[in-house]
């Protein structure tokens, strides 16, 4: 049986680029600058919690990084490198390669180098630790927003939880509509250059991982502050459109996996938020504001809506249904 | 039931000290300073791979975090921070509790700061990725060790893969004996400052994780070079060495968990290396020396030693027997 060595080095193992030192050591070597911050952030994936067991691969590994270069974006930081511990029950050759493409296809669009990590027997898991580079003083934050704060987002959000609906069949979707959403779930675009353009923009930022309400539910907490939310604003895929408001309402507000930004800026900065938009080829779209009064408002053109039954998404609690 | 979000806080999140940024946001923050490296490191450890499912939370937080400072320690770096993600089947309060304070007890001795995780539901899985300065060029690699080398290790080895063959019923040892090697099992002590004490000493270093025989392979392999080991030279506990010869050689060269460091330098810094392990409370001992000749050569007083038998820990191969 081909050791965890022989594999680790055959498809991981690349010549350190920007690293003073990479793969292969007791650990890796990272110069730093005066001036400069890194930021850090680390997320595990669990087979049957985050994916499904017979997930292939290569998107397994795209998502696996796509998700942790999120949280890069949700700070403007610069990525620049990344780790990975993987444990699986056996080392699957042809698996391996095709979760490394994944993963390495990724880190290279972003020069997020692959510096060191861990393999190991066990149930399927991957833990990514990602770095990025930011001048200090400049990290988008959770708690700078303010009152009159605008409130943003990237792209679109609901389809990832849409894609997930279908799987699970608590809906059906027409083929050619699922096979439109699953990319969402299945492939996520960090929001990588929008985030480096928002910087000394945005007032506060944080990537929508767990659905919209409980995520900038943390903006408010950190940044003591509430929010008023126009519904009707949310931007939505052509395809959640069509679902009736129960679902658009719980996939974009409950969702999960939505991977866009959230931000808020000051209103004198809206040409600015759009400039950034524009030169990060990313839509944003405006959908409410700050307010000092604690708590998420939320309401449309026929006025205010209750949130029963929209439910967050929390790794640890009973699966919605 | 209690969300990870309020476990995270209630036992995790402390005010960030050193760190710019801790807990609680994207992406923790890292100062950069000109001139100094910063040295990462993650590993992953599984249940029923690692350890055993009812191991002790409290000691199982102080090795998780221990196995990372001591690749910390073999590159002769300064711990800084860390981040730690793990998965488990339920949050078990009383568990995370004694498993916090293991991880932050041990933190908080080497100022290792907790900057951010993750936590999520699977099966029992810890991954920690801890981050060190040094001086830029100073690092102990594994690729400096030269011909003529002194071949040296701290403590002694031998005694964590003796409480697992108790464990593992191998053999049985007198339960005062077993008592005394245990912790060397569970609550293994990082050899930090015995590696910043060989800065500018040793020319190649790494931690003895998965036995002397695979770890001073790596060493070997990463410098080109060779060496011969003096068994009788191994330092061993008074109890392993109540053990026959091949239990003796099991334990030393095949072992596994040792956290001991195993360092090179040359032949003429012999006073300082010892100067070192004065300053850091550390004993070092002389086993053997680096050649040009690829391989490892065993010997003893009577002459050359076969390593018939004897197998190193690879996390993928068959468990020994």
């Amino acid at each position: 049986m081909i050791s965890e060595f022989d594999l680790i080095a055959k498809y991981f193992k690349r010549p350190a680029a920007r690293a003073d030192l990479g793969v292969g050591d007791d650990c890796a070597l990272l110069r730093q600058t005066t001036g400069m911050q890194t930021a850090i952030s680390t997320d595990m994936l669990v087979s049957g919690t985050h994916f499904f067991p017979d997930t292939d691969p290569e998107q397994l590994g795209h998502k696996a990084l796509a998700v942790n270069l999120s949280d890069l974006a949700a700070m403007g930081a610069t990525p620049t490198a990344c780790t990975l511990a993987v444990a699986m029950q056996a080392p699957d050759e042809s698996w391996i390669a095709a979760f490394a493409k994944g993963i390495l296809t990724l880190a290279d669009r972003y020069q997020c180098e692959l510096i060191g990590g861990d393999t190991t027997r066990g149930p399927l898991n991957i833990c990514i630790t990602v770095f990025g580079q930011i001048p200090a003083g400049q990290a988008l934050r959770r708690d700078g927003a303010k009152a009159g704060d605008d409130i943003w987002i990237s792209g679109t959000i609901g389809d990832a939880r849409l894609a997930l609906a279908h799987l699970r069949q608590e809906l059906i979707l027409p083929e050619d509509q699922f096979q439109q959403v699953l990319p969402r779930l299945q492939k996520p675009v960090p929001r990588v250059e929008l985030g480096i353009a928002l910087r000394n923009i945005a007032h506060a930022a944080l990537d929508l991982s767990d659905g919209l309400l409980g995520d900038l539910g943390h903006i408010l907490d950190a940044s003591h502050a509430g929010a008023a939310i126009n519904t009707d604003d949310l931007p939505i895929s052509s395809i959640l459109r069509q679902q009736d408001e129960k679902w658009r309402l719980q996939c974009t507000l409950g969702g999960g996996d939505d991977y866009e930004l959230c931000f808020t800026a000051p209103v004198e900065k809206r040409e600015q938020v759009l400039e950034a938009a524009r030169l990060s080829h990313t839509p944003v779209t405006r959908i409410g504001s700050i307010d000092p009064q604690p708590g998420i408002r939320l309401y449309n053109a026929a006025g205010p809506l209750a949130r029963t039954g929209i439910h967050s998404f929390d790794h640890f609690a009973t699966p919605e249904k």
